[in-house]
This record gives C-alpha cells, structure tokens and sequence, in this order.
C-alpha cells in the first residue's frame, strides 16, 4: 500500500463515518496544522479503522466508550457519536455505552457524555423512544 | 431496604444536598436517558451519601477535592460546590479544598476549580470576605 | 425488582463474565470493604450488564476500550480481558480494541493494554494466530 | 516568614502528618533531585497544610480522595492514608472516602485505591471492624 | 533568599513569560483566592521557572506539551502558547510540540491543543507559513 | 515517501533515539500484536520524530513532560529518559522537565516521574552532580 493510497482510503472512510462532522475537523486546521489534518486522515481512518477484525459499529461502540471515559475530549466524542450513527450503530446503543461508562469512568464522565451526546441527537433531529425505559422507572 | 426505598431516599437527600442544581441534572436527562437520571439518585444518594461512617460535610469535601483534581467535569464541580455550601461547609472550607489540589493535580487544576467556585459564588451572592487573608500578603 | 434480586442476578452476571479474575477481585475486598464488594456486584453488574440495548460482546469491547484508555486500571483491564473472552469474544477483537486507543489515549496506553492483554492471553494458554498480520508487514 | 522557616515548619508538619512514609519519599529523593524533596516540605507542608480553613483531618480525607480518584499515585495514595490516621482519622474515613470516589472515578480508580489501603492497614496491624457492615450485607 | 525575594522576582519573571494573559490570571483570583494567586506567583515562577538547567524556551515547550497531553487546562495551555512566544519559541515549535502529543495522549487532545493555540495565534494576529507544509501534502 | 520508507527511516530513528529500550518493546509485541509494533516504528517514529521544526532534544524535553504529566506511562517515560539522554540531552536538563511537571500535574506526578528518571540512571551508572544544588539548601 503507498502512502498515497493510505491518504485516499483513509478520507475516504472518515467521509463515510463521520460525514460532514469530519469534514468540519479537517477544514479547522487547514490554516494551522495541516499536516496533523494529513495524520488524522492517514494514522485512524487510513491504518486502524481499515483493519480486519472489528466492524465499524464495533469501533464507534469502543471509540464512543474511551472518549466518554477520558472526559476531556467532548468535541471528537460529538464527531463519534455521529459517526456511530451513520455506520448504523442505534441511538440505544451509544446511550447504553455511555451509561456504562459510569462504572468505569464516573458518574460525572457518563453525564457529560451524555450531554454531548444530547446535542447530537437534537442536531440529527433525533431523540429515541425511552418510553419502555420510563415505564420501568420505580 | 427495597429498590423504593434506594430511590425515595436518595431523591431526598439530592434534594437536600444538591437543591436545585442536583434536580437541573436530574431533568436534563429524562428525554435522552432517564435511567442514568435513576442511577444518579439510587446509587450515589440512594446507596453512598447514606452511609454512616462520613458526615456529608466530610463527603462534599472529598467530592470537591475529587472532581476539582480530575479536572474535566466542571458542571459536576459546580453542583457539588453548591452541595458542599448546603450541607453546611463553608466558602473558606471550599477554597482550602481547592487551593490544596494545587498539590495533589497540578496549578490548572485548581484554577479552574477555582474559576468554578467563583461562579458558584456569585451566583449565590456570596464571596467570602478575604481581608485576613489580605492582610498576610507579601 | 428487589435489592436481593440486584445482588442475586448480578453475582450470577459477575460469574459468568469475569469468572475466577471477578471473583478474586469480591474475595480481595471481604477483609477490608465488603460493602464495596457489594456495590461491585449489584451496580455494574446488577443494573448496567443487564440491561438490553447491548450484548455481552458489546459491553466487554466498550470496557476493554475505556480501561485500556484510562490506563490506570491494569487490574481490571485484565479482569475484563477474561470477561470479553468469556462471553464470547475473540482474542483479536480484545487486541483490535486495544490497539485502536492508540488513535484516541496515545501509544503508552496501548502499549501498557497489550502488555496486560499479552499476560491474560499467556495464562489461557492462548496467543492469537498472527501469521496473517505477520504476512501483512513490509 | 522566611524561607528558612517555611521549610523548618513543613519539614516538622511533614513528620508529624506522614511519619516515617513521608521520611522515605525525602530520603529517595536526595541523590537524585534534593531540590524536589525541599519543595516537597516547602510548599505542601510549609505552605498549604499550615493554612487554617481545614484541619488536618480534612485536609487528608481530600487528599485520600483525590489520590484515589486520579488512580496513577498509589504511592502517594499510601503515604497519605498512613498521614490520615496518623492525624486522627479513623480507618473507617479513610475506607468511606476511598468507596464514594466509585461514583466520581470509577470502580477501577475505588477498587485500586482500596487495595493500596488494605496495604497500609496490613502494615500498621490494622484492619476495620467491619462485623457491623457484614451484619448488612444481603 | 527571602520569601518577598521569591514573590517580586516570581512576579516579574510571570510579567516577562505570560504577559497580559498571566495577569488576568493573577486578577481573576484577587476576590476569591488571593493567596492562590500568590502561591502562582511564588511557586511556578519565584521557584521553578527560575531555575537553572532549563532555558524558558525549553520550559515553555515542557509546558505546552504537558498541558496538551493533560486536556482539561485549555485556558492554562493558551496562557503558555502566549508564554512561549513571549519568550522566543516560533509558532513551527508551539506547532510541533502540539502534534506531537497525538503520540503519546491520542489525537483528540493533540487536536484540541491545536485549536487553543489557533485563537492565541489569531489574537496575536500570526499564522504561521504552512506552504512548504502544503507543497508536501499527498 | 513510500510505506516502505516510512518503516526503514522510522527504525532507524527508533534505533537511534531509544536504543535496547526501544527495542525492546517492539520485541515484546510480536507475539501477540506486530502491527502496533509497525505502527510504533511507521507513525511516531516515521513521521513525527522526522519531521523539521524541533530537534530531538526539545522532542525529548517534550515527551518526558508529557510522560511525567499523563502519570500512567511510567515504562514508556523510562525509554524516553534513555531517548533522551542518547540524543544530548543532560540527566539535568531530564530532571529539570520532570520537577516542573509538579507545577502542572502535581507533586505525585513529578515524584513518580523522579523515581522512573532513578531507575535509568542507575542503570546507566549516571547519578548527575547535585553537589552545587545540594549547597544550595537551607
């Protein structure tokens, strides 16, 4: 595989997960930092997230979880919960992941992942149907 | 103790701890995750908080301390500031708590908690008078 | 659901999962906190490992993925390590989850993981067929 | 104050809090960065935990709870439970303390904070009565 | 050397690195927490940053690194991007210093640092050249 | 640059920079994950360490700050203070970096970090000469 190759593949796969969210990331350091643009295309979308081994939902589901966990990183957390939505992971799905971070991580880190999580969901006109959740509620 | 009691006690003592900034959160989650809104109430203030062994002074201090060191959970920090004040700690305890993570994570770590308080404080029209402290400086 | 069904079903859960590592993890704490021990049981595994909206597969991907990020957990990302194989999960799933926090907590954490995922796979007495990665490298 | 007594004072609280734990860190420190170890006296105890605001029992069960919570200080986790019962705080704070960090850090971050304090309690022949706790338990 | 030594020639040197940016730090702490400010003053800048064996270019690199890899001390990170310039660093090596860290904490604190240091580099009304950096993209 | 390129010129470098340290950890890989051993060689070691801007000196200050400062990396900060001694920087300048961190990531960080810095250099049979600081102390 060239490096060209990696480049081309690798855009072409952070379109395809993350849309216009990643697009977003790539345009904010055009002006800066290009070259880190050129590894982000390269090293996560060009190398990893090609691999054989685990699907995209998969990735988006462990991505989703260390970005929760690590607490600091709520705007790429925002891009993988797009992501994880446009590889067809269900808007249950990213919720469960991120209520699960609780246990490892602390409440405070599945709160505001949630969050972000929230402003994706509205963005995407998107919330789910928690009616079943509420009506086990106590 | 029933899984009723975990939740009606630890609404109250949210109630009782965190006012009206604990129920913020508790509403900012029902459309997109109630259940974590659960959680929040059964295991932190249904289960924790109600153990003997620690006053709740002593567990807003730790908290305090806990969330100003992790440094990404601001929002959290806020709320329990706010706890820390109803339960009867005062703004210098607070402070103290503060200044000390300087030590423990680093000087960014307590100024942004320190930024926090600060809001915290305004809000509630309360800066603590600091003429004694003042008047000790080089 | 009642507290004793919490614990009943969560230590049943934490069996399952985990095994002998999970169990190891209960007796350690028995001397010393055992409430803690039961919380262990009754919130991570009593409520979050029950709940629908993910597998077991699921859960055990975004865990490794969270503590392999977090990197101060090698305990417990071992414990989990045994969990994903336990509940299914292949070993180049556990290695692929690993080595993607690359991407998103740096190579040290990856690094530290696979050094942890390297001695759980070591004491199952299962080391992963590479022989297609290893074709793979220039 | 002179710089003289900064350090005299810390060095004398540095005994007083953390005995002959904190004595082992200043010992390490000397063929290597002496400098470190005297800003070790100077500034936490020659500065900070002279302050009034807190007393020293509050002071350690913020810092137990911060060590706890940051999960990557287990050393400094163990010096400063032995400073926490050196001033007067009972095992059972300091296993309080280190349980509620579950909710802000983690289980990991609670769990490995727990066996760096059953180290310690080993140590100095001390393990909590905790009969009434086992009384309980489901 | 005397405690005011430490104070007036930390103040100073906080002038020389930080300028305007460090003062409104040291300002935003004089109604909640003067003695915090005063502990900046004393103990980064009258100690550390005073120090021989480092020159403040390499400080100002140490730093900058070490608060993009931390990812919760945005506003501390800007405050040395300033600080790095002030003292003789090229925006290239503020630039290299971010990007690097994607190898050792992950591309989304490598990404949010770069953001920060792209509002400092606009306030200071200086982007840097990145053609030649263009010329090599794929 | 082909992907063969990156490779060579990025074990090359590794070879250089980390010497037996580095290699050893790309040894401890195969078996269980030789991608992230490439990966390791390809990215940091092929792209960022090659790239113009900072020296492998300031590339070093930049990494045992960022190392010392994350506070989980402890086996990769120790191949990194031998990085960095083998490509000029002094065992001053590596202390330097690492008493620094106590500023922004606190004194557990920094005094973790001093014992890694121990380690090696007793390893390499290097104490540095303290005896000018040692004069220095009160």
């Amino acid at each position: 595989m060239t490096v060209t190759t990696r480049y081309t593949q690798g855009l072409a796969l952070l379109e395809r997960i993350d849309g216009e969210a990643g697009q977003r990331v790539i345009d904010s350091l055009q002006a800066i930092a290009p070259d880190l643009a050129r590894y982000v295309i390269e090293f996560p979308f060009g190398d990893i997230y090609q691999r054989p081994g685990l699907d995209l939902q998969q990735r988006e589901i462990a991505t989703v979880a260390a970005l929760t966990a690590l607490g600091h990183c709520q705007p790429q957390l925002a891009v993988h919960i797009h992501g994880a939505l446009n590889v067809g992971c269900t808007a249950d799905e990213v919720i469960e992941t991120i209520i699960q971070m609780a246990v490892y991580a602390g409440f405070p880190a599945a709160l505001n992942g949630m969050m972000t999580a929230k402003t994706v969901f509205i963005e995407r006109g998107l919330l789910p149907d928690r009616s079943e959740v509420e009506a086990r509620r106590p």
